[in-house]
């Protein structure tokens, strides 16, 4: 028997058709909700994201500004631009690509960021909330959020469940261990140094996957019954994505699972439009 | 058979001798390390760490200020003393006493503190820090570093082991909880809501319990081999404190355990002092 799988566009939709509200409110108040994206390099995935976001402000009715500079660009003129749009009373929010070229410091960019403008939740302070537990003052990565989103919004109890999280990186893994925890979830974080994972994502409820490693969760980790979350991206050979999964193994093993592409993935950049509205509240505006 | 204790002082005294080098070090630059404590109100265990502040202090050359203020003082009235702190040359760092009366924020006070001045690690930038595993830019906050410091100058290896920790506050379990995930440690975090914390901490090979609740663990949550590491502190009927773990239970069963008090609690001000010379570094005077 397969899985029943929890597909993300349908919980975009209507995560979107709350954010048209908002939009309209906000527009009412005379505030044009503006997302400023800047894209650095030629990152293959990164433009396609960058242009996502352009379509989808579109359908909401939020004004996209992208900016895209070559890969040499020096990290002071990047932090001079970070510097432009922190200033712009009419930018509310400032997304910075990933990754960026090497000769970019990631912390550098991200510690400019003015907090509340910054809709991936990747400023220190940010992130110091959520480890705080203070989820109402912090703009919360989308990659980690979607995850939440999709399971809440599909009806998967998350208090008190036992939940492995397999990755520990500070994109998805660490923020999503905060959100988790927040959400009464009693989780191990399982990661390269750790013993016999399968073990322990047989023994949990909920596997939630985010290490970026193709096929690295195999049917065998599995147990009947389970929900699966696989946060992963990753290019396949020949084109297209898939995700830390083995799918096609978990989806005759598991109860739920969600697919990839079609997952966590199909949230993420409403989620980057709904931590806009949010900012906009945060920074007093709303 | 009795436990091996892992005794507080002796390493507390290794890491103060440590600070002393430093300390004539920065002396030698014409730097007096300064730090600044602030008590409000008559808190009794809070005048106690204070005034251990100050004992501390004097043996390690550092000037120790302390600042007490009656328990209805306004909050406005503490976050100026705050911004004196802040922008005063010579105070290197700002320690605010909690708990704080109730009629004063937490959090407004923890957010006003310069981030590098913060020895305790409350602010959400040195949070932030610990969550993106940015551990060498952050000020620790202390208890959790003793637990790490206690374990790890104690010879207890942390990499790839399997942890059971107990307790998810803002104080010690959660950012306790960063520091043993970037260790390598597998971690299973319990709280309130976890079904069944017997089977986890008597699976782990490490406990750590930091609940703040007298004998939430008991000898039959433990097995021999084990490694327990008690952080919380209590108050005990008829005076005196004790920590989280039945002690006569578990030193009966388990291998290694730290006593309290005696254990983590003795390491917290001298990690305090160590955050100073630490601040003194970030503040880029060092």
């Amino acid at each position: 028997m397969s899985a029943e799988l929890i597909k993300g566009m349908p919980i975009a939709n209507k995560i979107r058709e709350e954010i048209i509200v908002e939009v309209e409110k906000l527009k009412t108040k005379g505030i044009n909700p503006k997302l400023a994206v800047l894209l650095v390099g030629d990152d293959e995935a990164s433009v396609v994201y960058a242009r996502s976001k352009e379509k989808v402000g579109d359908k909401l009715g939020i004004g996209v500004e992208l900016t895209v500079k070559p890969a040499d660009t020096t990290e002071e003129v990047v932090l001079d631009i970070i510097d432009q749009f922190n200033a712009d009373e009419n930018i509310h929010g400032i997304l910075v690509e990933l990754p960026l070229p090497k000769a970019i410091s990631k912390e550098n960019v991200m510690a400019r960021l003015d907090p509340k403008k910054d809709v991936d939740g990747v400023h220190p302070v940010n992130r110091g909330y959520l480890l705080g537990g203070q989820e109402d003052m912090a703009l919360i990565p989308a990659t980690p959020l979607a995850c939440v989103e999709l399971m809440t919004r599909a009806g998967v109890k998350i208090r008190g469940k036992r939940v492995a999280l397999v990755g520990r990186g500070d994109t998805v893994g660490r923020p999503l261990a905060s959100l988790l925890i927040k959400r009464d979830a009693t989780i191990t974080i399982c990661h390269t140094k750790t013993k016999d994972i399968p073990a322990i994502t047989k023994a949990a409820e909920i596997v939630v996957v985010a290490a970026g490693r193709i096929n690295l969760v195999t049917g065998d980790m599995l147990s009947p019954g389970q929900v699966v979350i696989d946060a992963g991206i990753n290019a396949k050979e020949g084109g297209g994505i898939t995700g830390d999964v083995e799918f096609e193994a978990a989806e005759q093993i598991v109860d739920v699972i969600t697919p990839v592409p079609g997952g966590v993935g199909s949230l993420t950049t409403t989620i980057i439009m709904n931590n806009l509205i949010k900012a906009i509240t945060l920074q007093g505006k709303a």
